[in-house]
């Protein structure tokens, strides 16, 4: 984190987070920091008393009542995580960018760009694209023909829009993510693949964000669809034609195949992968890595490829360790069977 | 898609795509749209009756002889899906590039570009490089030193070419992609990672298509070579040295490591892996997620790590459900076994 | 690789590397190439007798004594394979840039560029951040604010690092890699996630190489840590406050969960998986695809998921071949048995 903050009193802290303050009043920190650093200037916080006990390096704490601190300064609140989550957002230093748009910019004279919105340098708008008020645009964004961005979105540097994107209100579109490709479409016709026009767009609800290096492939026609509230990690493939739910959270190396539908507070681990055409309902939780080869319906956790109940795989996968040895103790059974068949 | 496009009258329509219209001749639609979506103004396929039933919402139909579509405008022609993708193409409109060199481009005067190509904003070409006639650049594409970019190619926003790439005719290289970035090659010398030099080159045939974000190394020497027709989708991995034949898919997250030699029409599934140095022959088909650990010569479908023929390894995930019960029923015999053996 | 190079004398070679001449002192070749190139003016290496063989079509070879060469140009040496690296730097040509900054760049006034700095075109440095001397910014790379570069790294084109990125001396960061996006921090609050601010850095240390596309995300708080000498492939995942240790090798597409704590000397094959706040020790070898789902101490080799001792997660592997003739064979097992009991 940048040291240029001044930082705040402990005083301060305890009034913003409603805690109770242990220490001195005056007592400066500079920056939230994790528990086990060695930065006298910093503010961790200790869920439990163990974690309290190693937390000597730092220069003060956030715990609940009743953890002993060894005289260290202190804020008392009833949840420490929840309280240091508001320290940490007054920590956060949005990346620097002008409003208005930078001299190096390149806009099509038919884009429209709100003028509360910031567009940094090297960014490209294309025809008929559309920046919402308050949106920031970083250096070398593309926003492509016929794009839209709502109100207060924050696209960070090297994102790429190709074409017909539209992005609701204060979405998070990390640097490198690419809206728009065309969509994985090819016909073999005994000869050569033939690719299939991929002419769809891509609709981004409310409060989506967009992981770094990303990629959501733009319909075959109609469009790509991701409902608001969802929340997509780095290097996650979202295939053309896929409908992905509100409020779910889909974890790196992601890929999800074409014409997915995955509905509302889906929960995917990383490296999972969700072959073409199938639905995952909603309120379904899948473990990393798993391979669902069929549609997923019922709510629960699901783990293992193919997909299944997460206690079903993992017995499986554990029950696997054994099969070495299983297969002499079914040979030695046969052995004796034998045996005993030819006492008969 | 953008709602610029003027659209078609269902008579043009018909007539473009060879079919037979049941409807009148100047009934507009706009746009390609999904079977399923709520647009008058767009136009369907349906392959089969349960489909056309579903697509109440659409203005008009591709459908073949013989489907009801309950009054509903329709062209029928033999193949629906094929003739579809004829309005697609229609539908189609490439990004937006003028004819020459954006003046916020950065060409090196050693660098070569012909007359009839596209060179985009922000666009760097360096020296030695040479881009052929009506090849488009978009905003934002490094080009590195002794690159060649053949006739008719585009190269979408944000790709990067290191150096030493040379691209046939016709491809299309999406947002984001790296080609010629080092391949990863160290050496171990008992204190550190001592790194090979990576000088070699890339070579790519016609008609090749590579995926947003998808990474190709250059070689150690000599040129990673992918052939002509070959599609790659987004975040691929194409390990140095590698050689992938002619016609072939390789969809998302898929890495093929180092100096794998892939042969014609191969297509590989998501997120698959093949081991370094390993040879696939031609005319294979792996499914998602396969794992090469070996050889794979013999054409046919193949699927698991390691890779086995899919019906093998299907009937090895299905069997491995019933491990745990497996278990139990061993112990049951076994126990059964020192019953019968002990009454002996 | 590029031809007008104008190449070396074998009899400079020779003296090169340190070995001994075997043909004529003025014969030129113009690269290195691999042995099986058909290519007069290249040079390949051969460590066995059966490579030496097959290396008909190059110019000349560096083989070791012993080896039979058919009469063609060769320089012997103790280890061919370390001689010809030593030819492969020879033939490496860094990608151009020249010593200042580009007129097109974009350079904060509150940042410092050391004067033998490289910084390209469209490059983009913000407030606060230090890029070191013989640093090499190539063309569209995204220096965020608060971000200092050490002397003699090289960041290749499109790169982002977007704020608090701390990168220590030599290390080679290739494009489009994204240092210090935010973590995957949300938390569900029973209606919606809630975004964790990520406030925290990261830190290289001196010699690492970070691949094309790889994805490090920023700490919570504190910094994420990839320690001197490690090297990461393309489209590496390293989650938020992750600490990677010294002279680690990572390969593509593998996914580092957050708060991982990594050793030291650990290799690791791609498309691996690691999940959160898992601890691996030092000197330890994951092969590829494993999946590691708790702590992994003791040095070795492991493999599969879970991660286990190679031998062991092979065999279990092999063994799952037979399951499904176990299967049958227990069930007629269980009907043997079921009549030897009757009979009783």
């Amino acid at each position: 984190m940048d040291s240029r903050t001044n930082g705040w009193t402990l005083g301060d802290l305890a009034a913003l987070i409603g805690g109770r303050l242990d220490g001195p009043h005056e007592f400066w920190v500079r920056r939230p920091v994790r528990a086990d650093s060695i930065d006298p200037e910093g503010i961790a916080f200790a869920e439990r008393q163990e974690f309290a006990d190693r937390a000597t390096g730092v220069g003060a704490l956030v715990v609940s009542e009743g953890v002993n601190v060894m005289g260290k300064p202190a804020i008392r609140v009833e949840n420490p995580r929840l309280a240091f989550g508001k320290i940490l957002h007054l920590a956060q230093r949005p990346i620097p960018i002008m409003e208005g748009i930078h001299p190096a910019a390149q806009i099509d004279s038919r884009a429209w760009i709100d003028r509360t919105a910031s567009i940094g340098p090297f960014v490209v708008v294309e025809q008929g694209a559309r920046v919402g008020p308050r949106v920031k645009v970083h250096a070398g964004v593309y926003i492509g023909e016929a794009c839209e961005i709502g109100e207060g979105t924050t696209i960070y540097p090297g994102a790429v829009l190709v074409q017909d994107v539209r992005v609701g209100a204060r979405c998070v579109l990390h640097s490198n993510c690419v809206l728009g490709a065309d969509g994985f479409g090819f016909l073999w016709d005994g000869k050569a693949r033939v690719k299939i026009p991929q002419v769809g767009g891509i609709l981004l609800g409310d409060d989506v964000e967009v992981g770094a290096g990303t990629c959501i492939d733009r319909s075959t026609c109609g469009e790509t669809v991701i409902q608001s509230g969802t929340k997509l990690d780095n290097m996650v493939q979202i295939g053309h034609n896929c409908t992905i739910g509100e409020a779910g959270v889909i974890a790196a190396h992601t890929s999800v195949a074409g014409s997915v539908k995955i509905g509302d507070r889906v929960v995917i681990g990383g490296q999972s992968a969700i072959a073409g055409h199938l639905s995952v309902g909603d309120d379904i939780a899948l473990g990393g890595r798993t391979g669902v080869m069929q549609d997923v319906e019922l709510p629960g956790e699901y783990f293992g490829t193919p997909a299944q109940p997460v206690r079903e795989s993992l017995r499986q996968m554990l029950a696997l360790r054994e099969l070495p040895a299983l297969l002499k103790r079914v040979k030695s059974l046969e052995a004796k069977v034998a045996q005993l068949e030819g006492k008969d």
